[in-house]
């Protein structure tokens, strides 16, 4: 039997989601949700997907449209077992009554605060924290990036010192700026550190920055180590790592401009980049410090924790069964 | 028997039309050359597709790399019927000697001069003109973008007056700017309009402006009409056109973002966008003045061009029979 | 005895303009409004500029922050004969009704709609119909600069049509986008053309579209003549015209980078360039048709025409007089 | 008698340091050099600049422009005490010869490597060490910007690490990218640590980010302690800092766009922001680490930094005399 799936928010998140869903052979995409009746909502219609108002306010501008829903979301809860809120970060705790009155699980999003749940949830760092929970937090895409290459090493730091340079809207998202300028988060350290916290019980602090591009964050990631490492034992590990792949400036891997077309040269969907991206020639051993500099597709590294997530809610596999089950069906390369 | 083609500098086009030509049931990929050993080159590898370097010169660099090549340019045009030469603006016309020598047709992109070829080319416009010959020029990326919606109402036109804001830069491509500045053509009227003329015979003059994107052209379109046409009629041709599409603001597409959104949705190979979009609330009448504005993917629309001008060199198709067969296998709506 | 002027909105414009005003013998500043303790608050302070909350609403901002006030809005309309409302556009058709009860004359900027004043105005298209009038509308930087260069040679103009490529953002506004997008106004034509005819009849359309860039407007202009006219004469009109300036490609004007770069190299205040840039190379004429290339700095061309609305409206200098004295008072060139 | 200064390449520092030495009541300006008669050689002109020929190959440029050159660069050298080499980077050192044969004392840039001079410079730092030399080298204006914070607080550096997001071009360049990508170093430390380290003998290890911005490069700088400080203290040893300022988000400091601003509204000739800007709220101590974020203004923060070392190269003031006259001079506000 399908676990039944519902996303809440088919956006950047939630379409990649859903189509994360129907590859898995052990769920059923049941339907999403939409605010408005724009392009997405139309090309869900296309591919069979039921479209539910995200709210009875929001019925209006569908019939204006003449855009038949489903139903809304009431009625789409109705009819799961589990739901994706992929709404914008904050909405999340606001929905979370429905989903309790009605005692269908939930996932939320990195967008939301970490006590929203359960656990937060980083499938290779901490998948059996979310083992028959019913509230469960996949954290941001950053908070992810940091995780997955700091879990790999985590019994050999002492300390991490990150900084994270941070697209500064999506590419489909043509309203924020800015468009010539370097924001810092003046809080420093900022909330990346203790937000992976949540997941990993490390030693970590941040300083966040916005730049002007769409397509990637990239992290400068600094470890004190507490035992020795070299320089080749941390490729070897994160050549071991699933969902961390290295690149190489010598092949032209200059900047995430490259990483993206490599994405796009394998014909993932939206050129999903599910894993972190490494810069090999970065990875650099200077006494007892640790460097490596990192990259993070912001639209899907999360993609795959959620399908895990899912998984582990309803005890359908173990760790590695999931992990593995889930690479393979959206071609995660390792 | 399958027409064997070569392609001679796997970038931005040439690897979409070697993509292209594998889809085709009629045509064969022999190779594909590179002048370094990047990741464009091991991916070609992966795919299976032998990869020559574009001279001996380049012999060097692939050795120093340990990536084993099939051979040199001159040994690929020794096993192929046809060449498409996806070589820098320019360097088409130098390489044509040897394109000659070995007795092979060749397809010239947009950035050489007209007389590189016995005829420019857009199929839906003068497929005819390049049937058996052995020089044939795809125009560029802008020129056929005017030329697929302008020849679809070429008996209206007494003059168009087009004005280019074109990306500086292709997504992978880091090197260029500008970063935060419009660089106007000075030259008035610009080359554009004379480069449509090579392809139909209207009356047409263009200005160009670059502006600090990366992801598709504009064009603003002013016509003068001829004879009456109603906005309904230009909405019907234009939805009667092959390759070029309408979309509509109040679906969401704001802005070329909205456009990109819209292939990657479709799950389209690089986010490919071959067909012209036009803005439907845009198109509009006034007097005797048709007024639209289009966006063009620069990566693509050039594309199924390419494959259809093969067709026509060997006669292996007859003009709708080709761009149908093109548009069917690459997923072109209409 | 000199007009007494306030300023409702310390911003990009109002910054501007009260530094103009300064910069007048026969004006006094009386104050400026702000609607928090932001720097450009503190910097007003600091040049001797009494500061004003913009309503009793914003008084708790400025306490919190021990910034003390001269007063509110109501305060500062008691004190003079003039308000400049540089508010953000459609705030000033509100503002009017606290100008009226109080009676004072007021100028709006060009956000708002033609109608809040008795007349739009550029001095040197229209300097008259402002004569003694109480409500003037100054218009928008581009419509300012669509009519500098047309009113030059409007017994030529048979029909105008302007593609206008417009600045997203102010240089120092970080909330907007687009990042890489270009945006197309699908209203076609876009309001471009009939605000300027609120300042000049003649027959002009216009298309609009928004790029990623902060510093400079550009317009691409073409002209059907009714008269002749040859590239000659044009240069020789625009060289004769004021607050338009020649600049040439080959002296390294090669985009709007460059046109801000000349204005920083005469230490012009903020890098105002007041005047309309004009590429020389770009003016042509093929048959009927002159074209011609603009560019346009937003943040400053408007300045001089609120200085000598100020004159108008209390008739203190006929049109030359005016415009010569606020030229050499800013530093124009002609 | 005051000393007869020359600049070699009149470009974006060029003309800045030109107009520092105007400035100067010990200095005189003799001429710039030039390789094309562009729009900035027009404007040395007007300002009665006499302007040299690069070298005699460029001569033909301003033949052809009808630009008369006062000479070329070896006429200059005759004339001058100290030229100062404002060429691209690594064109210092094939220029040195040329300086030699004359006798000439040199000041070159952070682009040349350190051993093209005595001594590495930043005035503030080791402004004895320049005394009396003949060839020194002002340093790169990111190290110029890590050496005046971190030089304020060295003797309680135990070790540095920062990360440099550095702006891809200067504002008048418009051939640079990136467009929309973040591109790494990889080298990782990268060079700008032992940069730092040719001025003052700390601790230090940095990697840097190129970013799609043109106006300022921002560091965040994180240091491990060897002595207790508090916030306070670090506030306050800042603010007692010479060429340093500290900035608040809360006046609406909120990016570099505004720091821009700040310069823009000071009128500041080109916007030069001469100080380093650190944001105050930034400064935090945790544990024994202290961490702050400044941004460098590129074009302008080592102007001061020239005019210094002239002063020590001919011993004609002490440290702090000349900083303080220099700062004076220029508006510097601490």
């Amino acid at each position: 039997m399908k676990v039944k799936v519902g996303i809440n928010g088919y956006g950047t998140i939630g379409k990649r989601v859903a189509y994360a869903v129907t590859k898995q052979d052990d769920m059923e995409l049941i339907g999403v949700t939409k605010t408005k009746p724009d392009f997405e909502a139309y090309r869900a219609k296309e591919l069979g997907i039921p479209v539910y108002a995200a709210s009875n306010d929001f019925l209006p501008r569908f019939e204006k449209a003449n855009f038949e829903v489903a139903g809304t979301l009431e009625d789409l809860l109705n009819e799961i077992d589990i739901i994706i809120d992929t709404t914008p970060g904050g909405m999340g705790e606001k929905n979370k009554t429905l989903y309790e009155n009605v005692g269908v699980k939930a996932i939320f999003q990195g967008g939301e605060k970490a006590n929203v749940a359960e656990t937060s949830f980083v499938a290779q760092a901490n998948y059996e924290n979310a083992i028959r929970k019913n509230y469960v937090r996949v954290v941001s895409c950053n908070t992810t990036g940091l995780t997955r290459t700091l879990n790999a090493i985590k019994e050999y730091i002492e300390y991490v010192y990150a900084v994270m340079i941070r697209r500064a809207a999506d590419p489909n998202d043509i309203k924020r700026g800015p468009i010539n300028a370097i924001k810092p988060s003046v809080e420093v350290p900022s909330h990346h550190g203790p937000d992976v916290q949540t997941v990993i019980p490390i030693n970590i602090e941040t300083t966040a920055f916005v730049v002007p591009t769409t397509i990637m964050h990239v992290h400068s990631v600094m470890v004190e180590l507490k035992k020795p490492l070299t320089k080749e034992d941390v490729i070897d590990i994160f050549e071991n790592t699933t969902r961390v792949l290295l690149f190489e400036k010598k092949k032209g891997f200059d900047s995430t401009a490259q990483l993206i077309e490599f994405a796009r040269d394998l014909h993932r969907e939206w050129n999903n980049l599910y894993e972190i991206a490494v810069w090999k020639e970065s990875i650099n051993i200077k006494g007892n410090r640790l460097f490596y500099i990192q990259a993070v597709h912001q639209e899907s590294d999360v993609v795959p924790e959620n399908v895990d997530a899912i998984r582990a809610m309803f005890e359908m596999a173990d760790k590695w069964e999931s992990i593995k089950k889930t690479n393979k069906s959206l071609g995660i390369l390792k």
